[in-house]
């Protein structure tokens, strides 16, 4: 595809995903212990499971989250055109989380759900080790269909980015599925993030499938990657994914992120961190790096260098949002 | 008043005051200056002007305050025994303020209301100089009244602490007075915060008749004291409040404390910050420092003491609740 084929996008990126507000509390291992919770991971939860959760945790604050949501929010920070899809209830944490998205300039125009279930959230135990225990109660995101996915906002978009998450949700994942179509035949790419080695262990075969596709660029953690492969190790899991879409870009953590098209390989460095708080939204943040600068058409190579500068901001501080200047940092580090 | 004439205390300190869940932003002067607020103040607005602010502010975090509520869980938070009288709704950020008192160890049993206006938020847009910009939507906190004061609470605390915002309140103010007549029946002592000098400005003559009828503890910065007395300088008010009431805690920012009861007088500095981020709850904190350890039996020089440590954590972050061990921490720095 070619760019006389296309119409000037009106987005750079436009993401669908489950819209979700965080309760963060700090915790320290015997909780998470006590609780039978699933360490560095996203368990889903039921309503009387968050309650009974929520009634055990300290003190929270309530940061908007939700992975896609805050990697639209990202790439709004960075200077780039960003809306969302997303479904949250008509009530104060709905309200909440439309002001914070449209806040940080990010089109945001999904329908509320006026009765049925509140808006979701995602309880988060912060141990000291920085590393985030995230138990999701999905509420209105359940109501998340096909039909709010605008026809017009999609095929606009330079990318469709959609988060592995709605795999859990029938309707969800039709609406995936709705928006997937729209790009392709507006000539754009669609992205997708694994989102979670867990989601990855409940849709193994049919992420497969759906990567290969449906999928132009790929974004995964090493555990992700590993799991969708069955692979015994980060570079045989590598090698398996050269072949099955079009752009592969897969973080490590501190170890840094390598990014492959077919022959073309990068291995871009972690960014310094003076002191990691919380990893909550790294890999969101990484994804709005990335994504920012590709749609802005940079290479690779920078594309995964602004990628990990975002990332480094995020674990900075509680909240998987930006809290500083995004694009004065980028400026001030990469020029 | 001596211990032979008092039952056991059962709360060191029971609280009464508006019940709040602060909403968190960034802004830059520019900021405050074109939407005519009154920085470093604490304004009251209504229903409309709330949302209208809360349109333009930029993306907020949601963390449980409110200036007694605050100095409640610093106290738990210290190891003392709290108790909380505040009218929250019984929506969702009702239930998160709740959720996180409680979770503190504050016993907070006030009735939630069931219709009618929703929980009060305070919407606070904090400088990059770290001052804080409040802007209260008082919502649910106007139906306190006098029946929400729980008389076997009140009167088995040693101190009851009362914010001077509730004096902005008809029924609050019942409630007030109830509960200093109940402490004082019981033999405990009632002490109050000036909150703010606009509340000050508000109700100056009622404030000194009632600091000089039932207030034995006095809390003040040097803004609200010097205008309580309408005095030239903080020197002249210090004079005028040591005849007051029996303890006076006057606060000065960095420039520390003093603290009067009639010929003793102790002059504290501010404990040491790395770096400021955010002011709102310093004054709160200190309350909370001081009235713990005052009635633990310590000399007013160790209250002062712990009260600046208290302080210095919560201004090191966002948010008016201490993030950190303050048992630890005042074990680590005063043994």
């Amino acid at each position: 595809m070619t760019k006389a084929q296309k119409a000037p996008a009106t987005f750079d990126v436009v993401g669908i995903g489950n819209a979700i507000v965080d309760v963060i509390a700090q915790a320290d291992d015997a909780f998470i212990v006590a609780n039978k919770l699933n360490k560095n991971l996203m368990t889903l939860i039921d309503a009387e499971r968050a309650d009974e959760l929520y009634a055990r945790m300290g003190p929270g604050r309530e940061i908007s989250g939700g992975s896609c949501a805050n990697t639209m929010a990202g790439i709004a920070a960075l200077g780039g055109r960003a809306a969302y899809i997303g479904k949250v209830n008509d009530d104060q944490l709905g309200m909440v989380f439309r002001h914070d998205i449209r806040a940080t300039g990010v089109r945001f125009d999904t329908p509320p759900d006026r009765e049925g279930t509140p808006t979701a959230r995602c309880l988060i135990l912060v141990t000291p080790d920085a590393l985030r225990t995230m138990n999701t109660y999905l509420g209105a995101c359940v109501n998340l269909g096909p039909d709010d996915v605008d026809e017009t906002t999609v095929a606009g978009a330079s990318v469709t980015y959609l988060e592995g998450y709605l795999w859990d949700r029938p309707r969800a994942k039709e609406a995936f599925l709705r928006a997937a179509r729209i790009a392709h035949q507006a000539k754009r790419r669609v992205s997708l993030t694994l989102s979670d080695p867990f989601c990855v262990d409940r849709h193994r075969e049919s992420f497969l499938t759906l990567v290969r596709d449906h999928i132009d660029i790929l974004f995964a953690n090493e555990a992700e990657l590993i799991s969708l492969y069955k692979a015994p190790d980060f570079d045989a899991a590598l090698q398996a994914v050269r072949d099955h879409c079009e752009i592969a870009v897969l973080t490590r953590g501190p170890k840094g992120s390598v990014i492959v098209r077919s022959d073309e390989l990068h291995v871009i460095d972690a960014a310094p961190v003076a002191k990691v708080v919380d990893t909550t939204g790294a890999g969101d943040l990484y994804a709005a790096g990335f994504l920012y600068a590709f749609t802005q058409g940079d290479d690779l190579r920078r594309c995964g260098k602004i990628a990990s500068l975002a990332a480094a901001e995020v674990i900075a501080h509680y909240g998987a949002r930006p809290e500083t200047d995004l694009k004065a940092l980028v400026r001030e580090k990469l020029g």
